[in-house]
């Protein structure tokens, strides 16, 4: 309950609150404005603190560490024996300018044009609702796409190595750290990329980031300047995308055949592009393999031209028919490729950790840019993602997760092909954490997928991913994401689909 | 013990190990690897599973699943009734090459140039020296700059936050996250920075970043184009000065006064300067305060030319005589300010940790910057942060800090009036986390620091701070840090650095 103690002082007026300030902080506060504004002028005198205290009815003390306060700011100065005077130094011209343009909102811009960099008005031109996340409450609806199954995380045994690791908490994981990332990260990560995904590299090629958004900011800076051409896949992820057009880059969407991305297109419309960014293993989000030809093929490019392919890796981990292919990275020995993947998918996209594997020779830039854009990852988190891989917790969650999330892809096939029948077609696909449904001819994906979120099912329509102009006629697709949802909420989130796509 | 298994097969030569590799997976490597190079050449039939089995003395099984792969990944055709074949799509003139640059050193760059953007060349051209740790073992060294006191940090409470919120963990924490911050988290920040630093906010105008330098890494991406001029302390905090130029903004280095920042040498410089980048509460790293008339006078440069000026608020929390100053930005009426802090100094460096409040009108382009450059800060502790500010431990570990701090500056300016004089003068500071040590006239720092490290000491001379051309001649100087040594090592520290310069 506020209570108000007003007095008219000789030029001004104070007014206080019972809120969470103190009461010295708000007298401070209202001179300071006062002043500021004009109406207590340079060299006037203040009232003795003995008078002002007894006018508010505070303790003397509080009206004086209020003066101590303006005194040490500059604000007003006490000249022994004669009282207390606003300082003669305000520039009075200044004052009034901010007089007039004072205003009582906080923070919003007056009187001036805001100018940005062409990087900030590109950013500022962006679609910002593919830059932010779906939902910021508490839940996320069937069929969220790249979120793990939550249910099956073992927090336990996380909880267990923080606290652990905090009990006997080491200056390594205090101070500032490595910008490529905390050392026995970097070999752990290096020893799984070697043994699951056939990447030639050493530990000291691994550089630990914020996630492969990270990586992928990381590789525009250091490699692509405004107006260089970038080939991207077609449909693609746009997190890489737009990573790349605000660096300024031309992108030459490439469009992706049954052998995945068409290289003899992306060769004719510009040979020399700087950089290629791929999905290899498993096109995002069409699912393509990208054959072996074709990766040579698209190397040959690189080392011939100069060149950059980037492999974004993103979901290997998660193949359920035949075993993981191997990465292109293998295949090259140039060091033309750039090798990105994430914890995102494995551990949690919270975490907000993952890797990039590069180049010897482009080791120091990398770390140098990363030191730079926010100097390294926490150290804490790098520790326990040690902790959690070294000592197999892992490898057993990810092929818990590689059963589980079989077992929810089909029963979403099934339960498409029971609910969905001529509305969706829903093929299985033998890697992933999502599903593309086929929509019938002729009808608009983003209707759809409106249509969907009235229902409270989330699916990002296809075409969101696809960049004009579209090699061919397509059709429209639902994004639909599997892993995160238990069987019950995956037949009843097809169900609701149905209802959403009939009549559409 | 390695177990070599050997047999000349008809054209490739198999050599298996007990390392940790399956044995399907080393034969499939081994004849990935023969048929890239060459050696098996497109058409050519491998011998049947049987005999390779028997001949390498495994199990059949082993040899059909490192043919499966093999298969599954385009390198062989099985042709059914007739064998196994190196498969005949495989482009001959690319293997050839492949044959001639393949080296066994993984990563190298062969055969190629490398070739960064403007930015990756500038990059590449930083003194590293400065962007990396200065140690990555595990512990520092006394004066080791910029740490807070670990012995003192209650990881104990932290830890019960911790497992406290993966035990009730929910999606919010687990999935994607808002790039501009945990929404609990923007509001505790900005109350604390409206009722300790008088900073004029909104919670909406807090974008929470992973430390200082990335909200610097923002700033300049958004707000500095190359060759835009950029003001910056002399001496200054190299994180931001490195920054900036990196982005390739022209640096004008502005001198300092007892008012601070000298506007008009700036001014006279070049007056078009798109920021300034200041450090008004307690310069770094020379402790200097920013006087009113020079802060009002800044902002209203900055109005009157759409300049922006960046308040980095790097050490306030740690002020020991009188109060802590208010904030510039609180001053500002018209969005000119952007107000950077910094968790590292209040909680510590590795958590990874900071804030920015920005103008209104920009959160969303710092939004969509920060979401393309690594979408959010990890949510749990972002999360676990608030906990920590909301249940009262941030205001007493920040009590309790500074009255630490307070202990140990007095125990470093004791022992160097007693142990350095003539050699290094050690005034104290009204505030901050570390003193400057003023050598003699004459006595090169960057030295002084050399000698220093010989006695297991770590200083950083001032001249690494200093951009040339200096206004005036000016001592060298030591940058002592303090506050992460008992009272124990600061003596001990002490004597040593007497011992390092006396003779220098």
């Amino acid at each position: 309950m506020p209570i108000n103690r007003k007095t008219a002082a000789p030029l001004f007026t104070i007014s206080l609150e019972t809120s969470g300030v103190p009461i010295y902080r708000q007298l401070y506060e209202t001179l300071r404005r006062t002043i500021l504004s004009g109406q207590l002028p340079a060299k006037s005198q203040l009232p003795s603190t003995r008078f002002l205290a007894r006018q508010l009815a505070v303790s003397r003390m509080t009206v004086v560490n209020a003066y101590d306060q303006l005194l040490a700011e500059g604000y007003i100065e006490g000249i022994s024996g004669s009282g207390t005077y606003v300082a003669s130094v305000l520039p009075e011209e200044l004052l009034e300018t901010k007089d007039k343009s004072r205003k009582p909102k906080s923070g919003e811009s007056l009187n001036r044009r805001v100018t940005l960099s062409n990087r900030g008005e590109r950013l500022a031109a962006f679609d910002h609702v593919n830059l932010r996340p779906s939902r910021t409450d508490a839940h996320f609806a069937a069929f969220h796409y790249g979120l793990p199954a939550m249910d099956a995380f073992p927090f336990d045994v996380w909880a267990r190595l923080v606290s652990r690791r905090l009990q006997k908490m080491s200056a390594s994981l205090f101070g500032s750290g490595n910008p490529a990332g905390y050392e026995p990260l970097r070999c752990s990560v290096a020893a799984y990329l070697r043994t699951a995904r056939a990447v030639r590299c050493e530990p000291e090629q691994v550089v630990i980031v914020a996630g492969a958004q990270q990586a992928l900011a990381l590789i525009a800076q250091v490699l692509i300047d405004e107006k260089d051409t970038v080939w991207m896949e077609n449909p693609c992820y746009l997190g890489a995308r737009n990573a790349f057009a605000a660096a300024g880059a031309e992108i030459v969407s490439v469009p992706l055949d049954a052998g995945g991305f068409d290289l003899h297109f992306a060769l004719h419309k510009n040979k020399n592009a700087r950089l290629a960014c791929v999905t290899p293993s498993h096109q995002f989000p069409l699912g393509t393999v990208m054959s072996l030809s074709r990766r040579l093929a698209l190397i040959e490019w690189a080392r011939a031209n100069d060149a950059w392919i980037i492999e974004d890796d993103y979901d290997s981990e998660f193949r359920y028919s035949g075993r993981p292919l191997a990465s292109l990275q293998g295949l090259d020995a140039d060091g033309c490729v750039i090798y990105v993947g994430t914890f995102s998918k494995t551990i949690f996209p919270a975490l907000r950790l993952g890797y990039m594997v590069v180049p010897e020779n482009l080791v120091v830039v990398f770390s140098a840019a990363r030191a730079l854009m926010d100097s390294h990852s926490p150290s804490i988190d790098q520790a326990v993602l040690t902790d959690f891989i070294e000592e197999g917790h892992f490898a057993r969650h990810i092929r818990r997760m590689r059963a589980l999330y079989a077992e929810r892809q089909a029963v979403l096939v099934s339960a498409a092909k029971k609910d969905l029948a001529g509305l969706l077609a829903v093929p299985p696909d033998e890697a992933g954490m999502h599903l593309v449904g086929w929509l019938p001819k002729n009808i608009d994906d983003r209707i759809a997928a409106q249509k969907a979120a009235e229902q409270g099912i989330e699916t990002k329509p296809l075409s969101v991913y696809t960049s004009e102009p579209l090699p061919s006629p397509q059709r429209g697709g639902l994004i639909l994401g599997y892993t995160a949802f238990s069987a019950g909420q995956i037949r009843n989130g097809v169900k609701r689909l149905a209802k959403a796509l009939t009549g559409v």
